[in-house]
């Protein structure tokens, strides 16, 4: 339950984003090297859980290679066209006999329904699988990612893995497309303000040119939100899934900069896991995130309820705020700065006691 | 208890360093003009903890202004030289008849020995009195804070009062002093990321001028330190002081950014929470600092075991390490970087929950 394998009957082209961490895991130099001698064409990705194989100098990237060798032997292709990506525990050995030891089986088993079992394979602290399936204009997008801590945007991201069967026009077409995706997907998503050295979107795009490649970028975009949606829901410790809406800002950057900065301020979390509709620090954490903006034309709001409006406090609002917060597993917060035309959604969770006993007693 | 006044015999110089969060309380405005139309010249500072009287537009502004004038006409002084500094509930009206209410009592109890009681004053989450004391050089230096949440360096700080008995020459050296003693004390400290809008660090020294200002900048940059270590030790919910010690860094300011990044990172202090020696959180943490170093050259420590050094894990290291974060009250963690001579020191505390529980249901 810890081993997944996506496989292709055929190479197909491949896009990835990796994290900006500068700490790395050995998966992010094999399967750049991997990816830049096959010219972007991939046969087969293999994921573990439960080990980063990160903090591992050379015998980790040997290790990681050896793995995708034992892969590329048992397809008959060349090593290069697989990739292996890895999470978990940093600092210890990837158990590289035992993995191969499983490769036959992983083969076996191989099929087209195999993505809830994958989807389960690659989970680590996570408390459910995420998959996200769309169809559009003749393209199938299938997306799977595992996430619940050390979330943050702007880096690449978690681990997330989409699939399609319509082609972005050549490789650099669908890197390009990849990290548009990435951007207003994976980089809206917060949990902790914590980055890992092994977050990694990948797309593996193969089959026919797709007719409109603005289509399937459209497709492929709300697949990874979708996705985004589910690692947040997911948080660790999380009992609300929290959208941020962000509108009235400079450009679509800034929006995405408040958001971010309110989406990972603890005192809002953990003002949201009180169910309290505290204005004063949604407000407040907006007001550091470097983007200018007078608050006596900003609003906040909670839910459909406005609680802050133009430097005058609403508290007649709160009551109806306070329920929203209470009664509804996804909950909304928002606040216009009343500076621009530009918006954005970012997604997080509530701060719980459960995040810290979940982080004081489980080794990353 | 929620009422506090310094009061100098006669005027005295004045320095201070506010909010840089784009939400201020209304005293921000009302010190700076106060502090403009003075000269930087200061007779009285009256403190209000529970209501920081922001985001309350420009009858919050009229309010501070008020209290001023009511202090000033007590005083027989200019209204410019009474400032006042307000901390605690964002968003409700200041209570400006019961602060006038109480000044004439305050005024009476005024004495050279209501240093405690002017720290007990000044608390809001706090649950201990903050103050350092310092002799050398012929002066006496006193400093007060207030601080437990919505902690973080970069901003001018939380509320700090630091008096001395000797100048600066002037102003303006006072002002600079200032700004280079809360990049080396204040701004070293954080608790959960979050800035307050109502941050406020000032500085009164008076008297004759110090035989050596930057002996006297040692010393009032000493008693900042001791103030900012006792802000983390009583971090909202903290069970553990953190000294994080980053060294071999390329500069002065890049040991600091590594080491707040460090100091912030929610798995780090949920780790010492949990008493694990956890260097991979530590390792990825300072990865994300967006300073340059070799991981395979860095080296890091928990208490005096080293636990991981040059690329290599050392788990026999781990259980002296673990020791030192179970058996001590004041705990280090430290990182080499191997890029650099330049070395410091940032405080924080460690990550429970606790603090959700106070965050979740105190309205601030």
């Amino acid at each position: 339950m810890d081993l997944g394998l996506l496989v292709a009957d055929e190479a197909v082209t491949a896009a990835a984003v990796f994290t900006q961490n500068l700490l790395v895991g050995a998966h992010v130099p094999v399967c750049r090297r991997h990816l830049r001698r096959s010219g972007g064409h991939v046969r087969a990705v293999l994921v573990n859980s439960r080990n980063a194989n990160c903090a591992t100098g050379q015998q980790g990237i040997d290790d990681a290679v050896a793995c995708c060798t034992e892969v590329a032997k048992r397809l008959d292709c060349p090593v290069e066209q697989v990739l292996m990506v890895s999470t978990g525990v940093i600092g210890a050995m990837l158990p590289r006999e035992r993995i191969v030891g499983h490769l036959d089986a992983l083969l076996a088993t191989a099929s087209a329904d195999g993505g809830p079992a994958f989807a389960a394979a690659i989970m680590t602290t996570d408390t459910r699988s995420k998959a996200v399936h769309a169809v559009a204009d003749g393209a199938t997008v299938t997306g799977f990612a595992k996430g619940s801590g050390m979330i943050h945007p702007d880096m690449a991201t978690m681990l997330a893995f989409v699939l399609t069967d319509r082609g972005f026009p050549d490789v650099e077409a669908g890197q390009a497309a990849l990290r548009r995706i990435a951007d207003r997907s994976m980089h809206r998503v917060t949990v902790d303000g914590d980055t890992s050295p092994n977050d990694t979107m990948l797309m593996l795009h193969g089959g026919r040119i797709a007719r409109s490649p603005a289509t399937l970028e459209a497709t492929v975009t709300e697949v990874a939100r979708g996705l985004a949606r589910e690692i947040a829901a997911d948080g660790e410790g999380a009992s609300r899934l929290v959208t941020v809406e962000v509108t009235g800002a400079p450009s679509e950057a800034d929006a995405a900069r408040v958001g971010r900065v309110v989406a990972t301020s603890p005192l809002v979390k953990t003002a949201i896991a009180g169910r309290d509709p505290n204005w004063g620090r949604i407000l407040s954490a907006a007001g550091r995130a470097d983007v200018a903006f007078d608050s006596e034309r900003a609003r906040v709001w909670v839910g459909d309820s406005e609680v802050y409006r133009h430097g005058e406090p609403l508290p007649d609002r709160e009551p109806a705020a306070s329920a929203h917060l209470r009664e509804h597993a996804e909950v909304r917060i928002g606040i216009d700065l009343g500076a621009g035309e530009h918006a954005v959604e970012v997604w997080t969770c509530d701060l719980t006691a459960d995040y810290v006993r979940i982080n004081a007693d489980y080794r990353t």
